[in-house]
């Protein structure tokens, strides 16, 4: 059996006991606990900057564009008009930097809790943090369940770009969280939400799904490949107040050139339809 | 940083430097070195039973089904008669239990170069080697090039499931193994073979399309998710001498009650269209 040496990093998480994934470190770029949770940044030999927050790797160079453009663009593609937007955590600036592109997205505010989070990215994530810089952009440190309490009827599109539901972002992944949301939301308004991945957290997903369902009349889960996440793959929970809505079929598709004029390394409308479409043994538990 | 502990498996590898996947092991059922490969199998916490050779994981039974029924699947529902099929490769036995599940194949031969593969999948992986009980199969152990240099014009589908491009797999990623193939099949034949990760194996998928786009008249890649392969993702590259083919619309579509009764947990006719939607990133790397 092989012992990993020194300068690697292994993610350890009692959501996933008895396997890990390791990378190896060239530099520990930043180590401090904020009020919140233990932030590391890392530089590594095969993902760039990597980010981590108690343990759990949150997004790597290599290959966050995955998660951050489609938590992004699934839910702006199906609203027809999806000008203001809030983001709910997403302290590293990705979701942001992705949400901005979007042309008929006039104003983005966001709200992340951990005011160290943002510091952190901005110093060592500039790939991601760039996001930070977009004139559309309104950011407040805070408590995103909170600051809905005060903001009703208010927005187009809301994203939840949380960590895993252990920590500070439990509150999150709870039914009154997708409730609160719905009177945050104006007519026909549309959430997207982190929601795990079906092949080790199963129960993650049909609990977030049945909460969205519970308060959205469609919802639906969707997939994405990103290698440095637990099995390599997670979901977004989405929830329309528009009942004519139809996920898989994008009311804004991109043209190539548009694509590539936004920098999109991921996203393109085959890949928004195919995001729909999942294994069998996940559609048999998730209508059970 | 952790230092794993001695009780867990790294997978290590030169075609992937930098990151590795471990898990915990239970006991090692089995440890030896056969003509053509160090062959291991161990039962572990998380994965159930998992098969290495050379170090590196081919399949684990929490997720083996989705590489075996999409590299199953893919090609026999794209073909309107499969009634002969070619397996290279595949000692554990799972591609030929999928693919003798399929109503239309009458007849499936299946050529492994490793006796000792076969032998201990039989003996330690009976829910994968359940496929060499099928009364379709033909057994043969040996080379599966020289095999196909003896038969031509004979199958309606040739399947490689081979280990990766080092060790005993390697002619089997080349051009002439694709011109190989196409002699060994009958008109209107198809071709389905493992191609590697698009997130870390960019210029082994670019190189096996363009063997098979050089030999056949329309060829495409398709993705899966296997959480334990790197990078939680691998893909196909597929290839037919039927020109009118669509790869993204299965001639087969089977209905939920026979996935049912197949006992398909992976594959169904919407994660076959999903899996020929690749990211932006793959698709200007493919068509450049």
């Amino acid at each position: 059996m092989d012992v990993l040496k020194k300068n690697w990093f292994s993610e350890s998480c009692e959501m996933w006991p008895g396997s890990t994934f390791s990378f190896e470190v060239k530099e520990e770029l930043y180590h401090e606990k904020s009020e919140y949770q233990d932030i590391q940044v890392f530089d590594t030999i095969s993902l760039g900057r990597v980010l981590v927050l108690d343990g759990i790797i949150q997004c790597t160079q290599k290959d966050e564009f995955s998660y951050q453009e489609m938590i992004s663009f699934l839910p702006l593609c199906c609203h027809k008009n999806p000008e203001k937007v809030l983001i709910v955590g997403g302290g590293d600036g990705g979701v942001a930097r992705d949400v901005s592109k979007h042309p008929k997205v006039k104003e983005v505010v966001q709200v992340e809790i951990d005011a160290k989070v943002i510091e952190v990215s901005k110093k060592y994530l500039p790939f991601m943090a760039v996001g930070f810089e977009s004139k559309k952009l309104t950011l407040h440190v805070g408590d995103g369940f909170e600051f809905m309490k005060n903001h009703s009827n208010e927005f187009d599109v809301i994203i939840t770009d949380s960590s895993d539901p252990i920590g500070p972002a439990v509150s999150l992944f709870q039914e009154n969280y997708f409730a609160l949301m719905k009177t945050a939301l104006k007519p026909n308004g549309i959430v997207c939400s982190q929601a795990g991945t079906f092949w080790d957290s199963m129960s993650l997903v049909k609990n977030t799904l049945r909460f969205c369902k519970n308060q959205f009349p469609k919802a639906a889960y969707a997939t994405t490949s990103v290698p440095t996440y637990p099995c390599g793959q997670i979901g977004f929970v989405i929830g329309s107040l528009d009942e004519s809505v139809k996920f898989d079929e994008p009311i804004t598709r991109f043209t190539l050139q548009e694509i590539k004029n936004m920098n999109l390394k991921y996203y393109n409308k085959e890949i928004h339809k195919a995001a729909f479409a999942l294994p069998s043994f996940v559609t048999s538990e998730i209508d059970s």
